[in-house]
């Protein structure tokens, strides 16, 4: 399947805290650069994550804002 | 400022396309790695954004989905 | 590739409305039944919409509210 | 009143399921099409969603996504 | 129509500004505080929006991030 | 740092209301006037919210709807 989702990028599982209907997941996407996500529980069971499993962070491009220093 | 959401990545703008209302924004924000965001043109230009810059990318973590192959 | 958004509906495209960084695209997911969708024109033309063909609307959970009369 | 969001379609709750703090509810919006969303459980309570009741599901145009097989 | 979305503010149109596809729509909801929102072109229309009009901005609490200085 | 999101509004926290993933905090931003926010407990630690504390509200402008009567 292919999604309109312009960002996808994969990474692989490094953490996962249950919750009691969502779940938090961390992704490391490149060295030492990480992504949080909060699904739910349902998700995360269903996808089967682990940790160090393989997996992609999917944005849609109007959920990303930009920061300047 | 500091905010509650849990991704913010430091990239370099590589590409900037206004439109009408928003513009889209690309980071690169790991070698090869492109997050791409739609902003408001009236951010985009109250941020001075421009090409080779850096800039971060800030994602709230309920807007991160997950997908696994 | 199977993703934590817990809603993908087939659906049926009806009209595709491109703009100048957004296009809407309106999918019909039952009879009578439509959802309308903003992606970026770059997506709207790398997934080949047209109208007549089939596609998923993809929607997370959390973006999702509920109202009552 | 009248909402700008695009999406906001007749179903029937199905399913409840409280949280700490957010409650999943799903709803049936076409024979055998389900929504699922994620509200605050606050407001599940507040709008008296039950099991075979009458609600619709809204959902803004920039949160649904687009895919194809 | 009672929707789950936590938050509902009375304000007042302050300026409408049309795009290809979406509009830019700024509200004040208290005595020099604006907020600004981003719907469809077709919403903007349909809502009969005009400068000097009341009107409510409607945001879900998930889409709500904190900071502090 | 500045932030592309369009509506950052100071307020004054209320209520911290920690769930086992997430917390529900309310801002008040104007005499009266007050928005609930979902961040992560995480967040919400790291940012030592706490009632009588100022804040601000972030929200992105598509994340914005508008209703009318």
């Amino acid at each position: 399947m292919k999604i309109s989702a312009r960002n996808a990028i994969k990474g692989t599982v490094k953490k996962i805290e249950p919750g009691s209907i969502n779940t938090e997941v961390v992704l490391e996407i490149a060295p030492g650069v990480e992504i949080t996500a909060i699904i739910t529980k349902h998700s995360a069971e269903t996808l089967l994550l682990a940790e160090g499993k393989e997996a992609y962070v999917v944005i849609k491009s109007t959920d990303v804002m930009i920061a300047v220093e």
